[in-house]
């Protein structure tokens, strides 16, 4: 967060695995097997429904009413990153549009991240290129002042660095750190395992209250049931 | 609003017919056939577009980050039920998702108005399990303070009691108290009737200001018009 | 924004082929075409995805919670007309349903801007009647105090004049001031005109840093890499 | 919420003497003593420092836009009242004013609630008139739909009955129905009695963590102290 | 609001008398002297209480982020005016602070609206120079793209042109335009003739319901009293 | 953000000197010593006017709704820390109150910083102990889910780590990374030297354009003047 003007080149990226693993989870269930941590704020919304993915982060540090980090991120962009763009004061203005997605995409991005403004979301949508943001705006930006790309960030209240793994789909977006992404990977698919059981259950017209064995602590905690 | 760590067994729910027979005039009209009152705020929205439904209200008051609670509501929870839930303090976390949306299908509600958030949204989309709510957001919940179930609550700054009708749709949520619900159901049917001849009046090009007889009151209050 | 209780009939309209041609470069491309202004507020959203139109303004200035001006509105829209409606105070009624568009249909009107709430979006969506609101509410309105029609408004941050050209898509609410729409129209298509070739070299790899030639500002600017 | 074009002129106000007495214990008492229960959203603030009241509400409906029930609701104030004013929809026009305010002081009112605006706060702050509203707007309003008075209400997220005890200060807006006003008297009693030893303690250095009794179910809970 | 680049430095000021002398009767009155309108969105708040100004606008249309035009501002103030300053797009970064403070004091400037901004508020507190803002921030601010001085503007809502006259107090601010200066002037003052009457008959027991000869409009509209 | 459940008793703490002399330039100076870097949300605001501190970072990460972990986090408070709270998702509770304060206070910490809600603002008033909060709010907490202490937290968008500097005043919290403290301390005296000459600079008349020779880079970026 405390370094304008400069770009750093050789970030490490996490496990790739990893990182292309996560997506199919989902950020609620990535989110649970994080021990609930690593969310990004609600207002991070998909500009169309359905899109899951996940990969590595390249990082942005945007100026309001400025895009011009933008242009110097595309250049460190990996097939299989997700770019986070954040910016050093609330802003909605459209500092992305179809030309860079175009750009971000030729070089392998899976999406974008951006506490920001987004625009051109038909084209976007008709690209397949998804993209979570704060807001859709037209407002374009200017060119004029410095930034800085892959150093930590903090998007949306939560603290990434380039290279952790990014988790993003209708529900919302998750960061999970590098150093983490294996751990995470596999607490995911074992939390997942046990879903499919539980979710029969429930359907079957078992109730939580007994699957979950709650009605003793209910009552400890002094639930009373009144006819 | 005033009871914690309960739970009412018994509660009388609106008459079937009125309850069932409300959906189809949709929030708008409702809202209109109760004198314009009645509806929940507007950042009330359904995760997918189309979904229309009343039922009996099934309430439940939360606690900020814990959802405990609405496991307890699953049991109370009868065919054509609609679920209300509030929070004791305003909080967008994710206290509903697919396995608890499968328990309350599987007790027969027809959907969740929560004044919070909710995730597996794609989920909850095929599974046609419709949810109003004021976020959409991963973050789980925990379990351990109680709340109440059947008590009145206040969501989305309306008041519910348990057992009034709930009518959802694409503009939004309205309550309609049990004891009202069969005068509503007239009403609103009696307001409809009118609404096929008006329209095909206004798409022929006849100006509500004449349909209306809107133009001497207009005048009188004042309204000059300038060539 | 000052005068109460007038209707202006002899608006000035802007060219109406300049009026009709904006809509297709969308709001984005004609709100640079015309500097990087003229942009509403972006918590304007469409009603349903997909609606991109452009047609002269009918301005409408309410009183919170009464939508009697959108009557006296009605008679004063032309074929090709967009009513853009203001309100002294922010409001998110449902100043606006289906009998209301049914008859601004009538009388040739594109759409709808309002900066207040709108109701029967499920209907409207049917219609093919696009609107561009702030909320989405079945609350409705009284009809008891004047505003104003075809005056100067103030619409989602926006100074809006009668005649004034509206673009309005998926990315937001642009304003063309009547005396502009002509110039703005020429500079659409000359700026859209460039975006083709762009894009292919951006899909083809080739950065924007190199294509608008941003190195060397950067370089002078104090941009570092680091490796 | 649901009667409009009602005044109820003989309401059962809670005990004088509880009603009186709860104001010394401020707001955050009274709410734990409640069993953290009857806030208001903390958007309500007052309009100056240091006021501190309770008293019987005498509650309002209001139509966005239109005070005229603030002058039917003057009438019914009876001295040692606070009015709580709700509004039909989200409204911050200024709906009380100095005038309004001697009226009410002449009556014997201590102060006004309002989930809306307020104006002339330098005259009521001179006139010692504590107002806690969600804005502050020189914004008048009309009078011309009615609402009610004496029903029950929605207030700022919170369900208030006429005669229900209102408690105020810097910190926020309390409600206690009537039934519970003497015993939550009591519990805020015993509650602070407890509190000047426990200050006493906390300021001689003594932990929270000991006084409390805290270190097991931490521990129990798995906290993890790491040097 | 469309010109962007360029300095009006001859603009036509209104009435200097008319401009000084809406400053006492504060912006409630003002505002309802025109009619009710002219009023900026109620977020403006001052930054310390008890200011209470009139004068005439210079009007800046700032760049998110950048404070430029506010120094280009500087040199166009005249003994008498207030500074009316908004941005191409919602920023609550601070432009303003000490430094302009004393230039724009030494100016003759009787004080800034911003919708934006402001920092240094202890210093500009001390030495009595009034700003209403959006917000608080520390947040400096580049100076690198253009705007304008002079132009129309939209600032928190209202549309302003140079030389109309700014009254702003605890209240708010209130926009009335040149033409309308003398006119708003008489009314106010007319107005005010009337409310210290108004004022004792309220403060003698006298109900609005009887001065205002509210009962029988009331008792058309159908209120019900019930015993 | 990661950890969860953990309290690290060993932190390095910025130097003193640095951590202590920072308070007087306030955070507007420091904010730009720092390269206009590292300013936390303007909605964080101080519950009184005219504190300005500085100190040392003991950080806090609490859970929606509960306060245990500001019990853990007072034991390992040290005479001139400030506690920074963060929380897991967004919540306005009264975290904090005026018995954490006197415990707080008692082990020697300066204020508080609390991304969440505050309560018993004016005993904390009468007490001098700051707090700059989201909000304030009457509600308690409970205290059954584990956070941590003196982790990396995100606070009011800010990445705060344990032992960092917080300077705070009326204008906002800024946070300096220990490692920048020494050399912000120098950059922001030496800002502060030349501020005084600019002052009496502008105060006698001269322009900021003049001063900061803005004229010349004005008109190259087109700027026009117009009589």
């Amino acid at each position: 967060m405390y370094e304008l003007g400069v770009v750093y080149r050789n970030i490490k990226r996490a496990d790739r695995e990893a990182a292309d693993g996560l997506a199919r989870f989902g950020s609620a269930t990535v989110h649970e097997a994080m021990g609930r941590i690593g969310l990004m704020k609600p207002y991070m919304r998909p500009i169309y429904a359905g899109a899951q993915v996940s990969g590595t982060a390249v990082t942005v540090l945007l100026q309001p009413g400025d895009n011009w980090m933008m242009h110097v991120a595309a250049e460190q962009i990996q097939p299989g990153d997700v770019v986070v763009a954040a910016c050093t004061s609330d802003s909605t203005d459209g500092f992305f549009g179809d030309l860079l997605a175009t750009s971000f995409q030729a070089r392998g991005a899976r999406g974008l991240v951006i506490d920001g403004g987004c625009r051109d979301v038909r084209t976007l949508t008709e690209m397949g290129f998804p993209v979570w943001s704060r807001a859709i705006s037209s407002r374009g930006t200017v060119k004029s002042t410095l930034g800085s790309v892959n150093i930590q960030v903090v998007c949306a209240g939560m603290s990434v660095n380039p290279g952790d793994v990014v988790v993003a789909d209708d529900d919302g977006v998750v960061i999970v750190p590098a150093a983490l992404a294996r751990k995470t990977l596999d607490a995911a698919a074992a939390r997942e395992a046990n879903e499919g059981e539980k979710r029969a259950k429930l359907a079957s017209g078992v109730l939580g209250l007994d699957m979950y064995k709650m009605r003793e602590p209910l009552e400890k905690a002094g639930l009373k049931y009144i006819d």
